[in-house]
């Protein structure tokens, strides 16, 4: 099949920034493509051929988007998967499969997925209903501390929290939702794993998350992670083994926790390019976006080395500034080298909102990680006033 | 000035190539940007905020165009200078300046621009018409063989030609026309400089154009140039006074020849992203549409240096290959290491047609030379039949 300069017809749901830098790719190779999304603002909305304004949720939307498409992909998980089977079983394909997507989508689903394969995970209780917890508590059942994580999707800025005593329950939804051990980590590590529809996989380097001291917030992800060759090597194995039970097509990014005496426990999945893969943008010899059309193509998979180190940057709105962007300094990091900014062209900020990220990449990591650090200290996301 | 998702708006002059990988930097950035181009099929028509189809060539379609823009630049020279002109007056910052295109669109007077400023060029004589040329020759003031070139841009296929014999100027246009010596060159490099709105000046490494022994056609773009570094300084120096005396802002690629004896001639120049600069996508630090983008907007340069060798091969249509392109063997190329197609999305090809690029990149040059033979080799631009 021909799908460069031809008749062929990618369809992408979700027209967000991965769905944006995913369009760099088919456009440098000339695929059509098809996006949907909600808003009519959708970094997508140019540099696809065809662009649909509709709901990820609403199964007429997703069903009669995707009718006409020859291959469908995801930029997002929370879609309306009862449309994508249905389009699987009148012949469309659709890369990752709505089943891989099933175990995902539903944290109790994905975390009990993990248990029944034997792949290492924090221990966790599945809840019908939040109001379930107090009493579990109450009769022994569940110890503080713990994470609350709602089941499905969809509860923005809600979807996790740490419990550490029980006023913390308070004003939680009252939903489908799962209680998970505090992991008490050494390092969050992540691996990107490709798997082609024709069965060929690779896997990216580990990368580092590295927290703020303070916030508890990441603050960088190093690539490659800054541990032992041994650790690596488990992590990956790990991944390896959550995609060959996933048998998903494209990539799988998998956030594992480093534990203080050195295993490996998987968090969670994202079948899809992800933020831990933004630095294949200039480090890697095929980026993780074009290394999900080849997948998902069935084409073959690209060199997943690092030409350079590369560590990211998240760009978050600074605090007490909301409104249309500025983004201060900007010049200054332009002047550093091997810094490029990704400004996701959102014109309105809020505080600690998503709205670019910056890599930086050299030969040497050292340095590298320094003009990192110059760079965080530098740039601000912020307003006018 | 605020670039990023503001107000402020960029027009860019032609839509295809050059205009297409362009936007990818301003899309990563969110630069707003306005497109004119004769052609509905622009390659740019997607991927720019706004399109305008339009002649550059024509006055009122290009100052009407460019009325409403911050700043103003081309991905081709080829466009009305009296309309830019006007506009530069009005207050609109045309970056390359109409002053550096005049010099350069018309190659007498690009010519004499350079033995103006004492910059090597291989010796030439200027004909109002064609058929001046004849007489110069019985009357022994021009010899044979020589580089008949005409003055303006625009008889396409037919503004260059090596004329052997008399025979030889049967059928070129009757025009404005310069008759250039016939270099016997060792090397045909290339460097491109980059040149900042504030002043400040970098260069990219030295690239060596490699041709077909046979039929007289660059295979290979190579970064760095296999030269030695005298010669690679020299070169560099050129390229550095020619940018000197142009003020340009924005890039100015400058082809040039190595003769048997070292000499350095320039050959002509692009103040534009050019072809020479493609294996910068996968190779540098900065790629050179990021570099040109910095450069008119005064931002400060990055660097250009290579993360790793890169080698550019052109993708041209086969002979006896006439209508809907069919990329053949493109899935083997992928598997190479280190190779990146592009696809210039022309759905008709034809003999020689320019249809894409392919940059081979790796840590090595030998490697990477034997891959890009290799690709070379595998990857053809046919039809069906």
């Amino acid at each position: 099949m021909q799908f460069f300069s031809s008749d062929f017809k990618l369809g992408i749901l979700g027209g967000g920034q991965l769905g944006k830098m995913m369009l760099y790719e088919t456009r440098k190779w000339d695929i059509y493509t098809k996006v949907m999304d909600a808003s009519p603002e959708a970094p997508c909305k140019i540099a696809c051929n065809e662009f649909v304004e509709g709901s990820l949720m609403d199964f007429d939307a997703v069903y009669n988007f995707g009718k006409d498409v020859d291959v469908l992909t995801i930029e997002i998980e929370n879609v309306n998967l009862d449309a994508m089977e249905k389009l699987e079983h009148e012949g469309i394909t659709v890369y990752p499969p709505t089943k891989t997507l099933r175990t995902i989508q539903n944290k109790a689903t994905q975390k009990l997925f993990y248990t029944d394969h034997g792949i290492p995970t924090s221990s966790f209780t599945r809840f019908a209903y939040t109001s379930e917890i107090e009493d579990s508590i109450s009769n022994g059942g569940l110890q503080l501390p713990f994470v609350w994580k709602s089941a499905q999707f969809g509860y923005d800025g809600q979807g996790v929290k740490v419990v550490r005593k029980m006023d913390d329950l308070k004003g939680l939804p009252n939903v489908e939702c799962i209680a998970e051990n505090l992991v008490d980590f050494k390092n969050e590590l992540a691996v990107i794993v490709a798997r082609s529809s024709t069965g060929e996989i690779k896997t990216y380097p580990v990368v580092e998350m590295e927290f703020h001291p303070e916030a508890n917030q990441v603050e960088y992800v190093i690539c490659p992670a800054r541990i032992d060759d041994a650790v690596a090597q488990k992590a990956k194995d790990v991944a390896l083994k959550v995609s060959e039970h996933m048998k998903h097509v494209g990539l799988l990014a998998v956030e594992l926790f480093q534990t203080h005496n050195d295993e490996i426990l998987v968090n969670e999945v994202a079948p899809r390019p992800h933020n831990s893969g933004h630095y294949s943008i200039e480090a890697s010899y095929t980026n993780q976006f074009e290394q999900h059309i080849r997948a998902i193509l069935g084409l073959p998979l690209g060199k997943t080395d690092s030409k350079v180190a590369g560590i990211m940057v998240n760009l978050v709105g600074a605090e007490g500034h909301t409104g249309d962007v500025v983004y201060e300094n900007i010049a200054s990091i332009l002047e550093m080298d091997g810094v490029t900014p990704h400004i996701y062209g959102k014109r309105q900020t809020r505080p600690f909102r998503k709205m670019g990220h910056v890599t930086i990449v050299d030969e040497d990591m050292t340095r590298a990680r320094e003009v990192a650090q110059k760079v965080k200290e530098t740039i601000k996301v912020m307003t006018n006033k």
